[in-house]
């Protein structure tokens, strides 16, 4: 058969290892394939820097229309970034006809539903394994390998930044700031951190997960996004002492009255795969209601494993591209015709239990206070600790049973206005995963 | 679309399973799938049983030809397990013009290669999430999702009877044929346990995910094999004491001049995920040139997480039927006239660490010989523990480095006929993996 012929949109970290690893392993690629995947056009900012890359066999461009507009192209690989010129890139290669293939998780979280409709219309492939984890199949395996389920909730670790720096908190018992200064010296983080460290990124990702888990539109508006910037050392060490450990989560959850959707760090108990997790790697845990638990791990990010699911998304759209469109894989894992309308639940309606931890007066009476707001508000503690601070202070930690999240902050107002509460009530989520 | 009309060969454990999650969850398999997947027909030996199960809507029968030969059925499931009948039934199904799902890894690596020949010649698929570690995806993992890379090596805890002793002989310290008898009672190990604990289930599934990565025929018969029965609790205590845990291994992996086979109890290190995987639950990790480790983790029996499995292979053969077969994804991830022959290495020829115990008298000069033939053999000492046995004699540990198999045999001979050695040595394999 005649090779499959791409269009790589951007040659920069992703884009150059998609090209090292479709050469390198054109071979072992097309003995799956059944027919080789060549690059055929890149389009690129700097021509002459690609071409010391690709050489002279393959068309350069700098402008991205010459590729999405190009009849000898097959599929369109979308590896620019950003939701601006990636987004009328990608809506004009589906307007040609091509498929598509993209690590962008910024532009699908946010734009994703128009993407989709366009692609459904016109019959084309949008396919984004390399948008969420790198080069773990975890989209393929939700879409895919878990078809028997009704998914109830998954959780996953899927920023590798935020899971260095707080595998390095935790490791050397420094604080959030020094480890951040070291992770953007290594490179594991950016020099604008932000998109990192204040949850964006994971909550990209979520955003997809959940729509292929439960079969709902993209709603990165209706997510909740916390990040690990203003977490303190402390209550890394206290966690270590209660047996959990802290993590950035994505987590969402299906309930009786709507979907939970949000990205916080996160007291997971050290027993759990998940809390073992280190470094930059990335795992995503899965909760069906055959299967039970499935977790899925590996690198999420980084020039090899981010091409593995480019090109493993691209092996997929060369077998499926003979098939007529309503036999392929549906983009979010259910037909369009049947997507669900279920509501984001407000941050207000999830159920957690929680980490509490305030600083009081040192007097008799306190924690008899503290524990009857909380029962007033129907929050059941599981366990507490209490120790001085100097001689006439305390530090008091609750780990609370499941409740709703309105409730604790409303028992949180009425502790933060006690007298004796000389600190803002830390609180942190925990999630006893399976 | 007409709903598809499935068959299934034995309504047991996993086939009752098939049947409660189609039915309880057809609603959200339909809005998957594109359309309804219905159990049409199924062969049993009890009318009466299956009656009470299925309902009159359902046509059953206790010959399972009516049922491959019934021109209604779409797909047939075969979950009869064994490779007498299942096999004239499969290969009929096939004759017929049928897709075939199963979950019997025992038929396909005894004669996957006559099946998958015939299932290409006739063009249907023959598709068996099911027949390796349950309800995780592993199989499409490493056949879709891992197409980028040339495969190293893969290393799994394939069998969860095993996996639930070794958990339980180190969590209590309990002798092997003790836990046996619990987990007999508890219903984790058959009442003839030879198939899990002699390692022969785990080598089934290996053989088939080998040939998965590799692009290599299903070759049981070269596979070595080593159960846990002999396995004595004072090497899980001591590898403990190392650093490592002991658990029975699937390991294959590319070396430059064959592929390593092999079932075996293996010490792998605490840190790794793969020894903090407990109980009856399953795990792979595997090493691609592109995407690095990955590691895919749930459970890897049970009637609803096989359920799982094979219902994610029905949804893939209702997706996949509409397409032409030289399309479709390739029953072993390779194209069928891109199969590579590289030879299965003998045990001899593997490389691996080494673990070895042996009862010496203790007397001057015993360290120096046995360091001696050793180092002679080529086999670097990478640590090493002694302690005293009573009064005249001593236990010593060796961990080594890396080495051939067969020049560990050559010096373990030497080393058995030494005056001074006075039990047999015992030796077991160390991976580091990851």
């Amino acid at each position: 058969m005649s090779p499959m012929k791409v269009g790589l949109l951007g040659l920069g970290v992703v884009g150059g290892g998609t090209w090292k690893v479709l050469t390198q392993n054109a071979e072992e690629i097309a003995r799956r394939a059944g027919r080789r995947i060549e690059v055929a056009a890149v389009a690129v900012r700097d021509i002459e820097k690609a071409r010391r890359l690709v050489g002279d066999q393959v068309s350069v461009t700098t402008d991205g229309m010459d590729i999405v507009r190009n009849p000898d192209i097959d599929i369109v690989v979308e590896l620019i970034g950003g939701d601006t010129l990636a987004h009328d890139l990608v809506m004009e290669a589906i307007k040609q006809g091509k498929h598509v293939v993209t690590a962008n998780k910024a532009l699908l979280a946010r734009h994703g539903n128009e993407i989709f409709a366009a692609a459904h219309e016109k019959g084309v492939m949008v396919v984004f394994e390399a948008a969420v984890a790198g080069g773990i199949p975890i989209v393929k395996a939700i879409r895919e390998g878990l078809t028997a389920n009704r998914i109830q909730w998954l959780a996953g670790i899927i920023n590798g930044t935020t899971n260095f720096i707080l595998s390095e908190m935790r490791s050397r018992g420094l604080p959030f700031n020094a480890v951040l200064s070291e992770a953007q010296r290594l490179g594991y983080a950016e020099t604008d951190p932000t998109f990192d460290i204040e949850g964006i990124d994971a909550a990209h990702k979520l955003t997809l997960l959940a729509s292929l888990a439960f079969g709902i539109p993209v709603q990165f508006n209706k997510a909740h996004v916390e990040g690990i910037s203003s977490l303190a050392q402390e209550d890394i060490a206290h966690a270590e002492r209660l047996g959990y450990r802290i993590k950035l989560l994505g987590i969402t959850r299906r309930r009786a009255d709507g979907i939970e959707l949000r990205v916080h760090p996160t007291l997971v108990p050290m027993e759990c795969l998940l809390a073992n997790v280190e470094g930059a790697m990335n795992a995503v845990l899965v909760q069906g209601d055959a299967v039970g638990p499935t977790l899925y791990y590996g690198q999420g990010a980084g020039e090899l494993p981010t091409a593995s699911a480019v090109i493993a998304d691209l092996v997929d759209v060369t077998r499926l591209q003979a098939a007529d469109p309503d036999h392929r894989v549906p983009h979010l894992a259910f037909q369009p015709d049947a997507m669900d309308d279920i509501a984001i639940l407000p941050i207000a309606d999830i159920q957690s239990s929680y980490y509490l931890r305030l600083r009081v007066e040192d007097r008799p009476g306190v924690l008899a206070d503290l524990a009857r707001i909380l029962s007033d508000a129907g929050i059941s503690i599981g366990s507490m600790f209490q120790e001085p601070h100097g001689t006439t202070e305390a530090d008091i930690i609750f780990l609370s049973h499941s409740a709703r999240e309105g409730d604790v902050d409303t028992a949180l107002e009425r502790i933060q206005a006690l007298p004796f509460v000389r600190s803002p009530v830390t609180r942190l989520r925990v999630e006893n995963l399976v």
